[in-house]
């Protein structure tokens, strides 16, 4: 048994996900949920994901030596303030936080001299449905985990933290945070903010259901991002802002060089981006 | 027996399709395959898509009823050109064309007095997949095809053609040709453009390799269309390009305004935009 007792704070997709996990790889013996919201908690507590539910942080977690902090991202710091003091001197703290640098900074700001305690993850597993009743023993099943240890963990706890996000079935590796900041603004929070554009952009039309009801497969899948949770994404756009900033400069620069072969009717040129993106993008499909 | 002898150019994705779907519903006698690529229409032969192979469209169009023009739209000129003196007085013409004010200028040009013969018609049934090996008698099932029928049709050959879609199972409703250019310029060129763009920036970063071994299910579905055909695409772009350069600066605009958003670090107005585009898809998604 990896932990006694686990304290998942927020049992939305992915605490409800983690828990489920935990529990059908017996790494845990009991799971408490924490939560704003108690028609969530409950229907945690009847799908089995969690065995208590606790409105009290402090209360959930003097007794867990696994704390998984799994709410949006611009609640860490209210959260990692109230958990602090409550945290024993062997228990764990690990999250689910899609930007790793602001929930740093927020868990060293409340964490004080427990901040070698948490082990910052992040798995890549976002789904468009969000709450405990979307949550699934499978959610990381052959997803990857990226943890970005602090100089202050032991490394003994980042093992630990490693083997329960592999117990869930994720593929763990290790980056530093301001890498893994500029990896996922390039390849999820730009991509997640374009599909939030363009239906945002059709849905302010006159004849957005004219628009709506011609769009095909394509637009289906394309856009399936944008029925992502609004507020999670709220928070990471506002938490990576530099990163993704600079990620939307240069996709704009390349919408602009596109812009220009279009305008100038250049099909040559055009039929050689798009080979070159089918290209990139079939490599990466047939290896991953 | 709608047709006897159907006539198809290009045997790909759609003309493979096509001819699958009346064979299926009985709808045709036999079909005969057009192409450039020989070893596609041997596919297409084994497949049982097509009864016959021939290199010579004057010849395949003699004896034919029905012709379905379904190659990239920028060989439409030439291939109208060549079938014109061979469609007999009763033939009817139409086409799988992703564009339809070119198409119908260019079948204007080169049909002559026969152009009333011409019924336009866009299946919105795209794939990522393309070539007779991928072509099913499923493709238009429940799919839209838009009919965007001419002055000079008569209503009797509209309704012939609109027979032989719905035959493969499409919904079909018919558009004016300025009206399905602007429609399909926002809800399908823009996307595709913007996803060869993403997959594009991407690839061309030095650490590219790194970056799609983080990207996941979101990103694999947001640039699924990036791997669509770069012939067909390059021809769709230059064949509409007013339509979508107007939707491109509409587009930089949304996210112009997104980016002050982010740059602010105004989550509540970023929540408000990803809500509405939610809220937009989601209502969609339940009516589709």
């Amino acid at each position: 048994m990896l932990f006694r007792r686990v304290a998942v704070i927020g049992v939305g997709l992915i605490g409800g996900s983690f828990a489920l996990g935990m529990r059908q790889a017996k790494a845990c013996e009991s799971v408490v949920g924490v939560g704003r919201h108690p028609a969530n908690l409950r229907v945690a507590l009847e799908r089995g994901i969690i065995d208590a539910m606790q409105t009290d942080v402090g209360r959930a977690v003097e007794g867990a030596d696994l704390v998984l902090v799994a709410a949006p991202v611009a609640q860490f710091p209210a959260i990692f303030a109230s958990i602090g003091k409550f945290l024993g001197p062997e228990a764990l703290v690990t999250d689910g936080g899609s930007t790793k640098r602001d929930v740093i900074a927020a868990a060293r700001a409340a964490l004080g001299k427990k901040i070698g305690q948490f082990v910052p993850a992040h798995p890549i597993a976002g789904a468009e449905k969000s709450g405990a009743a979307a949550a699934s023993a499978e959610l990381f099943n052959g997803r990857r985990v990226i943890l970005t240890p602090l100089p202050e963990n032991a490394g003994s706890g980042v093992e630990k933290i490693e083997k329960a996000w592999a117990a869930c079935g994720a593929r763990v590796s290790r980056m530093d945070a301001q890498d893994h900041d500029a990896v996922l603004a390039a390849v999820s929070h730009l991509p997640h903010v374009l599909a939030f554009a363009l239906v945002h952009d059709i849905a302010h039309r006159p004849n957005a259901a004219e628009l709506f009801s011609f769009a095909a497969g394509g637009f289906r899948d394309f856009t399936r991002i944008a029925s992502s949770h609004p507020e999670m994404w709220r928070d990471i756009c506002v938490a990576n802002r530099d990163r993704l900033l600079l990620e939307m400069n240069s996709f704009s620069g390349e919408l602009e060089r596109l812009r220009a072969l279009i305008e100038a009717g250049d099909g040559s040129a055009l039929e050689t981006v798009f080979a070159e993106a089918r290209e990139a993008r079939d490599r990466w499909i047939r290896s991953s």
